[in-house]
């Protein structure tokens, strides 16, 4: 099987669009030591060359330069030598590059940029650079991008960042940041999807990212791993986040729902399934799904977030979204996950819920008070109208509830909220988290975003940090679905 | 005329020779802050690849290494960040990598390197490199070195070792070095030529050197330009050493000499002959060839030579190869070129030799006493026999006396003793000068020795020196005209 689903990935390999960008820039006469900013004018992926040749005398030794690619202007004043981060600094886009001779010179690697800083470190006589060509590189088709009236100015500001970040993050997969971490991630997979649909809608890349999890190795419970690279070639994640497995199936199910590809559905159904019974074969005493003593789960990065109530709302969410795909295909399973769904509701209210301060409160979960736990249990539908409304406020608001940080999580809050019908606040938070970006001068949206802290770093090094990620591109799926003219 | 030099100069673009070297290393697994080296067995110079690949993990993250390329043994031990020479840092082969995907990494430049030191600056995983494969490359074809009888052990070592310089130095043209300065001078090109003649005789180069300088662009007494550059495209140098310039007309006539090639003669013999007349009309009120307020003369690099008289005996030493040449030729300017050099020879004995000391002292050069002066004026054929054994003699051997420095100047040292047929001492003096380069462990000869002072550098620093140079190559040239069996 696996063969199968590799050669079907590549037969989905998307088509990748190319675009010159020549930028006007004229660094004039330099020498050792000067250096320069080239403004590419928006954020772009791709290959950067240029010309080098002496101004008056013939060099007779290699040009050494310094070219630094910087995502956001900021990045410009950063010195890479200081870099005390947790990620390998081989990430942080700097090259020495040696040029022996006049002409062109093409820079094999990808980079991701909208600055990009040229330094001449050795070079004992005048020399000219020019010709500055940024060739960017997506699989997403920008003639295609799919037409919307977006009455509101803000909204449309945000819809085009967002558009503009996924675009950079559609390559030969959906990745996850193109500076960093060119992985295939299945949380940020589902992500980019939906918001695929209403944008470029090119279903090819989902196709391919949907068969390369299929072709990873599961674990003993069956779930398929967390990631996969596929860069030259396939090679399985060794990481396994349970509740990115289980919306493996939900990303399956989006895809039928969108394109109505009843036979890939069908072909995928059985490593769908598999989640849902890893989930289901590893539940407690009590019947709530937890983790059976390795892997883990992902929910969004706190410090001691705990994840129990939240990861069985994930369960109930992928199961309702499984079971109302399969009752359109009138598909025989459909009994038994609507039994398994309603017995892990029960459990859901009875042990993790506290009925009287009306909230997912659990000695389960050590008796932690989260947004997390009410998001997830609202979209898996364990609490419906105006109560779950009154629950998700009263943990919005409190003051000493665990907030969502990543803005992967941050989507889940919008998804509830629209989900219960609380339009304006959904329209509010978008604008709140993901326009304060736009106030920072983002031209795509960052893998991490903590209002008031730019300096925040996950991995201890505000330089690591990906300013074009995957994962905060669904800006455009709230607008385009809810928020304009269709 | 410029382009059709530059025409013909291609069409005698030599044929480069591969050869790939496959050293057997395993340095093991590797992880950050690992080093290695890797030993090809000699000095080449080529393009250098390997295979980078996961060891039990795929490494999500550029791998990021720095590859030194070193000469000498020596060189490993250096630290590229403490240069303080006076020539360009870029010179100094040290690549900082940064490798994506697992495969082959073809590092795309040129080097010159015995040793290769790799260390894994950055990376976040177990990672192996393996195929290390160095493409040497030459326009010698070694296959078709002419055979050579030679008895003495320590001739042969050293002819084997000068053998394998002018191979390293023989590319698209003659290389001064093919660590540094690979341009084209004139100075090399005749010592590469007149050795390549009885080594891998392929003539082609010379012609090729020779079209070369033909093209360019001449100084306003019509001397040619010291040297040239043609990678990828011809320009003319923009310096001019007048001694170089007349030697170009040496290297035409050896070329004749060697090849009766008549045809190529009479086409570069008004450039010759610009040389001589650039030489004439710079003479100063007595008759002594001088530099006319610009320009330089080269003879060699010792601090404070006074070069005068050691310039008028290059004039003398060419005209009497020109005149030889000629005679052969029936040609018409021959008689000219003998009225002339017997003009300069007397001006040489009336005004630039101290009769009574028996020694090339004069108050043209401030009463110098030199080597350098002794030797041209022998190989001008200014004095002969027993009188010029015992000047040359004398300058050796005096405490007072400036000395030879570079292998350049040595080489016409060993020439002059082999004109006056002082064939013991010209056999002792390779040995000990050249082969004092072997005690070091020489795979090819140095572009500058001291004997005894190995730190040695006429730049400031040892780390820039050229430990392979053009100008060393000779041994072989002597050693197979006049201490092997033909």
């Amino acid at each position: 099987m696996k063969n199968t689903y590799l050669k079907k990935a590549n037969d989905n390999m998307p088509h990748i669009y190319e675009r010159e960008i020549r930028p006007d820039v004229n660094p004039g006469i330099l020498q050792k030591d000067d250096e320069f900013v080239i403004d590419l004018g928006n954020h772009y992926v791709g290959y950067f060359s240029f010309v080098m040749n002496y101004y008056d005398i013939y060099i007779d030794a290699p040009v050494r330069l310094s070219i630094q690619f910087c995502e956001t202007k900021r990045e410009l004043e950063d010195d890479f030598s200081s870099y005390k981060g947790s990620l390998s600094s081989s990430w942080l886009a700097e090259e020495i590059v040696n040029i022996d001779f006049p002409g062109e010179y093409k820079m094999p690697r990808r980079y991701a940029a909208r600055y990009i800083k040229i330094k001449v470190v050795a070079c004992p006589r005048k020399l000219v650079l020019k010709d500055f060509c940024f060739r960017a590189v997506s699989s997403a088709d920008t003639d295609s991008l799919i037409k919307c009236d977006i009455a509101d100015e803000e909204l449309k500001a945000i819809d085009s960042v967002a558009v503009n970040t996924l675009k950079n993050c559609m390559h030969r997969i959906f990745e996850d940041g193109p500076k960093r971490d060119r992985r295939l991630w299945i949380g940020d997979l589902r992500l980019e999807a939906i918001s695929d649909y209403v944008t470029f809608n090119q279903t090819d890349i989902v196709r391919r990212c949907l068969y390369l999890f299929a072709a990873g190795n599961p674990d003993k419970n069956g779930y398929v791993p967390a990631f996969v690279y596929e860069n030259p070639d396939f090679v399985s994640g060794h990481w396994y986040l349970t509740d990115y497995s289980l919306l493996y199936g939900a990303t399956v199910c989006d895809y039928y729902n969108h394109t109505g590809d009843e036979a890939l559905f069908n072909e995928l159904y059985p490593v769908v399934s598999a989640q849902l019974e890893a989930a289901y074969s590893s539940m407690d005493d009590d019947g709530v799904v937890t983790y059976p003593g390795y892997g883990d789960i992902f929910i969004d990065w706190c410090e001691g977030l705990q994840k129990i109530t939240a990861f069985h709302g994930v369960y109930l969410y992928v199961l309702d979204i499984l079971i109302n795909t399969l009752k359109k295909l009138n598909h025989k399973d459909v009994d038994l996950h609507i039994k398994r769904y309603n017995e892990a509701k029960n459990v859901a209210l009875n042990l993790l819920f506290d009925k009287d301060k009306k909230a997912f409160v659990n000695s389960k979960d050590e008796m932690q008070y989260s947004v997390h736990s009410a998001v997830w249990m609202i979209l898996g539908g364990a609490v419906e109208g105006d109560e779950a409304i009154g629950i998700l406020s009263d943990v919005l608001d409190s003051k000493d509830s665990v907030k969502p940080f990543t803005p992967y999580m941050h989507h889940y809050v919008v998804e509830a909220m629209v989900k219960l019908g609380m339009m304006d606040e959904a329209c509010s938070y978008i604008k709140l988290y993901w326009g304060s970006m736009l106030d920072l001068g983002a031209d795509t949206f960052y893998e991490v975003h903590v209002p008031g802290d730019p300096d925040f770093s996950p991995y201890n090094d505000r330089m690591i940090n990906s300013m074009c990620h995957a994962w905060s591109c669904t800006p455009s799926y709230f607008i385009r679905n809810f928020f304009a003219k269709k």
